[in-house]
């Protein structure tokens, strides 16, 4: 996950048992390689012990020795067993989309890179549908159509696989995708896939949650952008955002509402990957926003 | 459920199969009677083809003979096959509060009751501890100590009712009373007892819902005020509030931030109850707010 | 304002000096033309004494002599001293969109529309700048330059209200055009000019309102849709809406938040414009949600 | 503002001009005086190219000395121009709340206080009127009537700012307090008096925000929680918050709906105020929440 682009600048993130004195060697040893902190936010989990951190890092004379960063921090984290890892500069990261056909997600997501929130490359879409390849033309985007009712779920993963190792894919964006993923699939792609869901999680797992909200008469409605896992609509939560409803609105309605929530958590949750701002501890994901 | 305190004034509430002209008879038949309609509202159920309607009427020259208005009104009803209500003039409700240890809601609610902002007199609370009878006599209000533990549920419960009866109450508030009611009970006071839930149901129903919420991560957390019903906290929802959290908030932190959405949610679906706003169709609750 | 399209059924807004008997007659007037009312909502404003009311009606069996129906209702306002309109089927507006640079709530508008959640034909775009118009050619719609700082805002605006006539248009909705309208412009098209201010009025009204924000340290940004009135971002208040901010956002993150607010506050506002939702009374707009 | 009730613990506000190596420094610092860190916030202010941080130590073992703990930090407060203040354990800070008539706001804090979600003691309750003594009384709080209207503002404040120096009191909230305080009482405890003023501002500033909002037609209304500076309702905004309003909704509503806003929205400012969160810069609050 190490890029040279702009050896300048770097975020670090770490994760480790807690202990003192944790955060005085961290930044130390990184003035020691000469670097500045930008800026720098913390958690420690109380139930685990778990310290967790976010540290962005220039350089502001010379480029560093990218080799020599990762000696200094390799020492410090076998001395205090860390989990690791930097990314250097603002190179940005390789997305694929996978849609199926509502495209209010894809949309946003295309527009917010068009303009520069979104700090990404998109080298393909992929759909089991042929219907968006027109809106994936219209942004210049490859669109590729794999069909899953036909060849079956399993080669159909197969060729999907192939097309994000083929572009080198960083993150796979589940853009109102509604095939549900295999236990193989998630795995390769571990805390790299977002997935939104149309239901303010736990509340409605599973398929037409506004369908489930309207029989229960909920007051509000919601969405959730999360980690894939192999449980169905149970990863790590990312984002969430909720909007009112009343007896007035019929499942169409919520349809409709659900929208303008769904694309703003989703496209959240991915600009908060993309700038490194999320550690998975556990099932939770921590936020540094 | 009919009182006559002031007959100058009444809110009629109705469901009936939907069918062409409703509106236009039942209006005209207030006018009829020489009622003048302050404010309707009304709704169509579009699935189960129900129209339902709240109407605030005033007789602003000579109150009504409130049988005559009735005889008219019932006529209606059975061409229509309607269920109907009529609530006279602005008495207010009698209210029973059960409480157990924490007082957030109840010092809400008495508060609200003292600045007229809820329409209603309370003249007991009951509770299975007796920690909050000092909150209680500050607002000089009986406090009624129904031990559960001792006597066991069943007993309790006799004792409690017995206490409903002999106040002639009308509307149970549950402002965190930590037990669980039996479906006799419930029965006896249906779309009676208002119940707040601290949890955004139908997510995290069930004991120690900030628990299961900070377990899951979520970025949201909220409370739910339902009508009680035999099923734990599946009544018809009448409001719902949310509030955002994140990674450092502990479940104590939770717990405070879920005391001013409880509260509020509890207090507005206590008052759109009494203010006759309500009505129960299936297992929703539509509100005409 | 008339539409003979689909006349099975129709929207009726009226307002008048509140009276006894005025929801029976009314309601009486529409039953005996053989409508029936799907959803009356009302209001009645206590300051001024003014009753307003909207009337979803359709005729189940044969579709009415619309010339009757209005005769019918001119005799009844004529009695009730009544302001009314009534909207015949579910006939689209003519809807022109004007926008400068920025594209994420043409983006927004086009997309509803697109996905009917918009009931509107959109016949033309016009510009001060060029940038829009690839958006509109992959909607197919004619984009209109019109040049300002050349021809000067007179010469500019006899052109702009050239094409709205030439082109039949009932609503125009400002979607960040960022030129002030001339009085007598506005005048021409009254209550049908829809501006979204990235704002929460009155709070932060004219130029660089992120900008002020920031400066300001407020910890929520807003956006406010209204009629364009003379007064600039002083017109009637149909919608808004806000969204946290702290310290850690620069004016460049408020612009970007407020984007999201933007687009669905004006989105929002447009189609309760559309479904004939929203009565102006004096400098307030009812909104009939 | 050192006191040494529980010098085990410390939080650290610092600001100074940005310069490279300023965390390092700073954590390294605490870490050679055998502090531990337990939690870190900071950032930058890109405009003025300020640093803030907000740093809370511990010392696990033994407590330091906390004269060298304080010469160690102003030896690097010299070299990087620093500002900078310590508090030393949890020790409570003493808090005068001002009040008039409604005691929504000062309710909500003395049962905040109570349950131990406030860290402060409240050793007197200054009011303008005798209403609220009673309240007083049920907390156990002495009530200091200082009359305004006979006495005039100079001589009140002459009581009011002896009752505070007579209990050496840290912070003043003004839950609702309804007179103007001289710019001397404000420079004599400056940032250290927040004020809750019931308008989202910079809107509605002044007198009767909820009737300038009503006849302003606003979707929401609002509250803000800010320190009090010379300038009216324009000192640094700590906390706001907002919740919808409709046509429907009259004055008497509004100020209804807005004292569950006001109420948690000044709660929360004084909390964050108690727990060292707050540093003002120019007229901005960051809040390290």
């Amino acid at each position: 996950m190490t890029s040279l682009d702009s050896p300048a600048e770097a975020t670090v993130l770490v994760s480790c048992p807690d202990r003192p004195g944790i955060v005085a060697r961290l930044t130390g040893c990184l003035h020691e390689v000469e670097g500045n902190i930008l800026d720098a936010s913390q958690h420690t989990d109380q139930q685990s012990g778990t310290f967790l951190q976010r540290i962005h890092v220039s350089w502001p004379t010379a480029p560093p020795e990218p080799e020599s960063v990762r000696e200094t921090l390799q020492e410090l984290a076998d001395e205090f067993d860390m989990d690791w890892r930097i990314r250097w500069g603002q190179s940005p990261r390789r997305v694929a989309i996978f849609v199926s056909r509502m495209d209010h997600c894809l949309h946003d997501l295309l527009l917010l890179r068009r303009d520069g929130a979104l700090n990404c490359r998109i080298p393909l879409i992929i759909s089991n549908h042929e219907d968006l390849s027109e809106v994936a033309d219209r942004f210049d985007i490859p669109f590729h159509h794999v069909d899953v009712s036909d060849s079956g779920d399993e080669q159909a993963e197969s060729r999907q696989l192939a097309l994000l190792e083929a572009h080198d894919i960083d993150l796979v964006v589940l853009a109102r995708y509604m095939r549900v993923l295999s236990p193989g699939f998630i795995e390769q792609y571990r805390h790299r896939i977002i997935n939104i869901h149309h239901s303010f999680l736990p509340a409605f797992a599973g398929g037409r949650p506004y369908h489930q909200a309207h029989e229960k008469g909920v007051k509000l409605i919601g969405a959730t952008a999360h980690y894939a896992t192999a449980e169905l609509d149970a990863g790590p939560i990312i984002e969430q955002g909720v909007i009112r409803v009343s007896h007035r609105d019929s499942v169409e309605d919520m349809v409709r509402k659900g929208r303008d929530i769904e694309r703003t958590v989703l496209a959240t949750a991915v600009r908060w990957h993309l700038e490194d701002r999320i550690v998975v501890h556990g099932n939770r994901a921590v936020v540094f926003d």
